[in-house]
């Protein structure tokens, strides 16, 4: 675990930078300044950039912190305090209304032919089932094709079960394909009849914590109550029903669901040196599942954003850096509260970067269409080739679920890519926890992040002009 | 997954083989011939022993099965039903009396400083809580003997935890020490006046699964609600501590108690050719924790023993090949009831042994003391060599927790030892799932007993001979 007091001999070396700046302030600095301050935060980063410490922090300190709970809220608390220690401006939360919704007991077991319990986890907006829980025959889909095939009314009284499994991440069927199972799935089931519906946990890793993960109902299809499955339940199920007896499965959620509960987007500001209102907005997710306490998914994707904005605010780049904590990124809905109210300043936001995909290093970057020849991109791509991260040309459309929403009002996107091959070993689970994280792949990912703020910051970088028509879109 | 085709080919084999023996049925043959049959047996276990598949009937048939339990007497019934079907004589279960105890709702919480979640799972024979649970402060300790050294009335109303981390298998602070801070921390927390105990969960791996167990109460100490906590969570208490302020905890125990629930052991023989009075006895746990389905504890010891007994019993040795699937292994009881019940005939037990140590391949091999230089266990060291199994000349005192109480009888003691590095880290866990199982390690395992139960049923090899001074204390 390493601690903050390296950070005291960066802020003189941050003065220093400052003072080099000042003499010319209100012009960018050649290429070369540019990649050389970039670089310097890369290896400042690299040997500590108090990431993890903010992540130890965070989840210690809240827990799980599920959107619009009182856990959130003392989240919400921790991210202003924690801002305002780190020299943040203008720290503040920004409220929004969500449906909330909150797990509760959840069990499930088979009651025939072989009674035994199964391990489950409720999909988030999963409505209740009664108190003593619900009892039927299942019907087994071994894929969502399958499912979706089946004809009208075949699962009238019946728990529909899909056994489907997802694939590796770059799979055909992983989790970009999968999670629409999931999310899909109830409706599917509910609509020809079935009063339950369970999927086998979308996860690259079989063990007995199921991930839980959003559910989409539809307004004219029946809400059924709707679970994950471990995999080692899911495997189980499918060897029981090879004794071609029929199955019968009880389970019971109990969610509190809360149609109105109040939770916060938390912002804070590095104010540039000199046009403050060019934004670049940086950020990740203060929300998590209740199962862990949110370590990889997200807030490794906050503290790796928090400490990079840090430390490249400690070099007063001309632009504001604007961090953003989104305060309901599982459940879709804090993206969209802030591209409501933040319509009218989108114009000044250069561009907006998320970090969602868990505390390893970054292997690659991309930007809009027709940014990947601008001098600032192609220093940026020098400076962060140490770090194996690779250039991506394909035009960047969409960088995150949350900053997505800003799609819509121009702002231009950050592309970054993280290794994640084990990422969905864990996210969404009781085994999203902070032993699973590798400081030094969150300071690997800091020295990324901080280089490109940076850069995006610092220089006149403007791809609204590059690529007007993908941005006016 | 394998299937049990196999063995109509290896009936036509045995029947030669019987015929082969039957020419002289009273005498032992050879070194060479009982060598040359153990081979074979190895042999015909490494291609296909079926292990695996009566593991997987096993687990998938009855799940979870504790002592007493519905479950394990559904178990008993399969277990007789696999005997007979394959072929075993005089199969039969033979009821006792345990203290029984079914887990019930477990919850934890931290309530402050940082309220959140805690994962738990109770100790076996812990007492329950009041069904609003018990909260308290808690007092750390980080080993066991700083437990032991806390003063009279230290504890007065709180919980104690102990965040001891116990090491690897082969270490000081391995499952052998580390199982009695689970068994006795109770009593040591108790009579300092604590309410509640919890340990840090004894595994080898650290994930959110924790690990059961037995606890021991005394009868001069407060019987205190008791349970083990995931070793993430040990480790969040831990970090929530390093912030220094009064940490309080709330947890919740809802066990089933069943002062005299009834439990069998369950028995089946393949008799010997010629002296079916001398009984080889091998064995394996059918009860398990009720978290998952005891594969590797100990459906795995089950299958490994049961199916190589069959593939020795095909070839009819001289000695009755006795299977015993112990009723309350885990809650300490099976051994004892057998021992008490079978008293009268110990005597004609030539030899126990016992499988609970996983599913994987065997390692070593030991007897009595002044068996190391009988032919028969020369001849087994080299039928076994090939697996990569050692014959250990440290004379075997104690070769099973169940067993081991037939040792004040006079019965002489097998130790088979496996690769386990792994073991810790599921057994009595919700991970303790078929998944984990590897059907050729299984194969290998079962090779080893194979040929073990060949040589010691069909030589003349007789311990209590070579070592009466140790049969008979």
């Amino acid at each position: 675990m390493k601690t903050w007091s390296g950070l005291v001999c960066s802020a003189v070396l941050a003065a220093t930078a400052f003072a080099a700046h000042a003499q010319n302030p209100a012009t960018p600095g050649t290429a070369a300044a540019l990649g050389d301050t970039a670089a310097r935060l890369r290896e400042r980063a690299l040997s500590g950039s108090g990431a993890y410490d903010i992540l130890e922090s965070l989840t210690t300190e809240t827990g799980p912190r599920p959107a619009g709970s009182p856990a959130f809220a003392r989240a919400k608390d921790w991210a202003i305090a924690k801002m305002t220690s780190l020299g943040f401006k203008n720290v503040h939360a920004e409220p929004f209304t969500i449906l909330g919704w909150y797990r509760g007991v959840e069990t499930a077991e088979v009651t025939a032919p072989f009674p035994q319990p199964l391990v489950i986890t409720g999909l988030g907006r999963s409505v209740a089932t009664p108190p003593e829980g619900i009892e039927a025959e299942i019907a087994i889909f071994r894929t969502f094709e399958e499912l979706q095939a089946a004809p009208a009314n075949s699962l009238t009284g019946k728990i529909a079960v899909l056994t489907e499994r997802m694939g590796p991440n770059d799979s055909p069927t992983g989790y970009g394909t999968a999670n629409r199972w999931r999310r899909k799935g109830p409706v599917e089931a509910g609509k020809r009849g079935a009063v339950g519906f369970l999927i086998r946990s979308l996860a690259t890793k079989d063990d007995r914590a199921p991930h839980s993960g959003a559910l989409n109902y539809d307004d004219d299809a029946p809400k059924i109550p709707s679970a994950a499955l471990s995999g080692a339940d899911a495997d189980q199920i499918e060897r029981i029903a090879k004794r071609g007896k029929p199955i019968r499965v009880r389970f019971t959620l109990r969610p509190t669901i809360v149609p109105a509960a109040t939770t916060w987007n938390v912002v804070g500001e590095l104010p540039g040196r000199v046009t403050p209102d060019e934004v670049v907005l940086v950020s990740g997710h203060l929300d998590s599942w209740g199962l862990g306490t949110g370590a990889i998914d997200d807030g490794a994707g906050v503290a790796i954003t928090l400490a990079a904005a840090h430390l490249a605010g400690e070099r007063h780049p001309r632009r504001t850096i604007r961090m953003v904590m989104w305060g309901a990124e599982e459940t879709d809905y804090a993206g969209e509260a802030y591209a409501k109210a933040h319509a009218a300043e989108a114009s000044k936001i250069v561009i907006a970067g998320e970090s969602d995909n868990g505390a390893q290093h970054e292997v690659g970057f991309g930007v809009p269409a027709g940014g990947a020849d601008l001098p600032a991109v192609k220093t940026l791509a020098e400076v962060l080739q140490p770090l194996g991260v690779t250039f991506n040309p394909a035009p960047v459309r969409q960088g995150g679920d949350d900053i997505g929403h800003l799609v819509p009002l121009g702002v231009p996107q950050l592309g970054m890519r993280q290794e994640n091959s084990h990422y969905f070993d864990i996210h969404h689970s009781a085994e999203d926890t902070l032993d699973k994280v590798d400081p030094t792949e969150m300071d690997k990912a800091a020295a990324a992040w901080a280089a490109t703020i940076w850069v995006l910051a610092e220089s006149g970088v403007d791809f609204r002009k590059t690529a007007p028509a993908a941005a006016a879109k």
